[in-house]
C-alpha cells in the first residue's frame, strides 16, 4: 500500500463539483471509481480542497493510498484511459507516506476569468463569466489592496454555519486584462466556501462602480455576508495551483 | 431590402454542418430561424462554405437580404442575443448589392489543430485532435511541398460524384508546432469536400512514418480517393478566414 500523489485537470462544467455524492456525477466520484476498478478495492481519494459545481482545474492535487503491482506512470495511464475526457491526470507520484493533499496544503492560487465588449465568448465560453460593462481596474486594485493579508473573511462566506475559524490569509489579488478578458488571480493560504466568488462578485460591483473601494474595510469588518458583493458565476473560476 | 455581410463564429461541435437540413441543428438553419423572426419574413444566409459537421469557425463569412429597420450594430445585438451560446457574429455590415459571400470568395484559410504526447486536452479537447505519437514536422513539410500550387486534387475529395472540376489552387501549407500542440495551415482558393482533413490525414500518416514526402505527387496524380490518406476528424478543423 503506497501514498499516491496526484495532479488532476478538469472542465467542471457538467459536474457537481469536487465531492463525491451518492447518484450525482462528481470529480472524485469519477476518479474513485476508476480506481476501484482498477485494483478491486474501494480507494479513497483526498483533494486538496472541494471545488464547487461547475468549477474547474487546472492542477487539483489529491492523494491516494493504493495496492496495486501498476508503477506511477502506468497509473496515470490507466486513469486517463478510464476516465472521461473532461478529467485528465497529469502526474501520478509515489508521495510520502504521511503526504495528505488537504491538510498539508500551504496555498492555493484560483484564477477568476471574465469577459466584456461585443464579442460573445464561444470557444471558452464554458471557462468564463459574460459582464454586461468593462469594469474599472484601478478601482478593483483599490479595493483588492483592502483584502490582502490576514483577515476574518466570515463576510466573503457562503456558509451561514461556518463553525471553525474565517481567518484567513489572502497574499495577493492580481488583476490583469489582455484584450477583452478580465483575470483575478487570487492567492491565499486557505479559503472558504465561495470566498474567491464573493471576492470577485464583490470587486466586480467596485469595478462597476456601484460599490466606492473603501467599503472594504467595514465590509470585513461587518462578519456579515449580506455586507458583500454577489457570489461571481462558477463556470470562470479555475483552481490553478496548490502549494506545499 | 438591403444586402448585409456577417462575420460569424461558431463551436461546430453539436452541428450537423453549416448547410441548413430539415429537422437538423444546422449554423445556417439557426442563423435564418433567427432572421425569421426579427424580420418577420424568411431570410437565406448564404454562407461562404458549408462546414461539416462538427467543423468550427472562427470568421465564416456570409451574406443574407434583409428588409429591417435596425441597424448592422443593432441586428448583431439581436443575432447575438437570440443565437445559442455557441454561436456568435462579430460583425454585420451593409454589404454592396452584388456581394455574394460564396461566389466572391476569393481565398480561404483553414487551421487544423492536433495534439500528441501525455496531456489528455481537456480544456480544449472539442478543437483539437488526439495523436497516439508525435508526427516528424520536416517529413510533412516535405509532403506539404508537393501539394502547393494548381492541382487536380481529386485524390483529396470525399465526394465520389463531384461532377464539377476538382482543380483548385493551395497557396500555402504552413506546419508550426507549439508545446503538445500541432497546427495546420492551409490556405487556398477553394476547397473540396473534406479536402482539408484528408490533407490533415494524408500528411499526418507521412508524419507518423507510414507514407514517404515523396509519394504525394503519385497520389495526386492518381485522382483517386482511395490512394490519399484518412480523413482527419472534423474537430480539430476551423475555418479561421474568407477573403475578398
Amino acid at each position: 500500500m503506497l501514498n499516491y500523489k496526484l495532479t488532476i485537470r478538469y472542465d467542471g462544467s457538467r459536474y457537481f463539483g469536487w465531492e463525491r455524492q451518492p447518484g450525482r456525477e462528481t470529480i472524485q466520484g469519477k476518479l474513485e471509481a476508476v480506481l476501484r476498478e482498477m485494483c478491486g478495492a474501494p480507494a479513497e481519494v483526498i483533494g486538496a480542497g472541494r471545488t464547487d459545481a461547475g468549477v474547474h482545474a487546472e492542477a487539483m492535487i489529491a492523494n491516494v493510498h493504493l495496492d496495486t503491482p501498476l508503477t506511477p506512470d502506468a497509473i496515470r495511464e490507466y486513469l486517463n484511459h478510464y476516465l472521461p475526457d473532461d478529467i485528465a491526470v497529469d502526474e501520478v507520484k509515489v508521495a510520502a507516506e504521511g503526504f495528505h493533499a488537504r491538510y498539508k496544503a500551504a496555498g492555493k492560487l484560483y484564477t477568476y476569468t471574465c469577459c466584456f465588449g461585443d464579442r460573445k465568448p464561444v470557444f471558452d465560453r464554458k471557462f468564463c463569466t459574460v459582464l454586461d460593462f468593462e469594469p474599472d481596474l484601478d478601482r478593483m486594485r483599490q479595493a483588492a489592496a483592502y483584502l490582502i493579508g490576514e483577515h476574518d473573511f466570515r463576510s466573503f462566506c457562503t456558509n451561514p454555519n461556518m463553525k471553525k475559524s474565517t481567518v484567513r490569509t489572502v497574499d495577493s489579488i492580481a488583476i490583469s486584462c489582455r484584450r477583452d478578458r478580465i483575470f483575478f488571480r487570487v492567492h491565499g493560504n486557505g479559503f472558504l466556501q465561495n470566498m474567491v466568488r464573493v471576492i470577485v462578485g464583490t470587486l466586480l460591483e467596485v469595478g462597476k462602480g456601484t460599490r466606492a473601494p473603501e467599503e472594504m474595510p467595514a465590509i470585513l469588518e461587518a462578519l456579515d455576508r449580506t455586507k458583500a458583493g454577489y457570489t461571481a458565476p462558477a463556470r470562470g473560476l479555475c483552481l490553478t495551483r496548490v502549494d506545499y
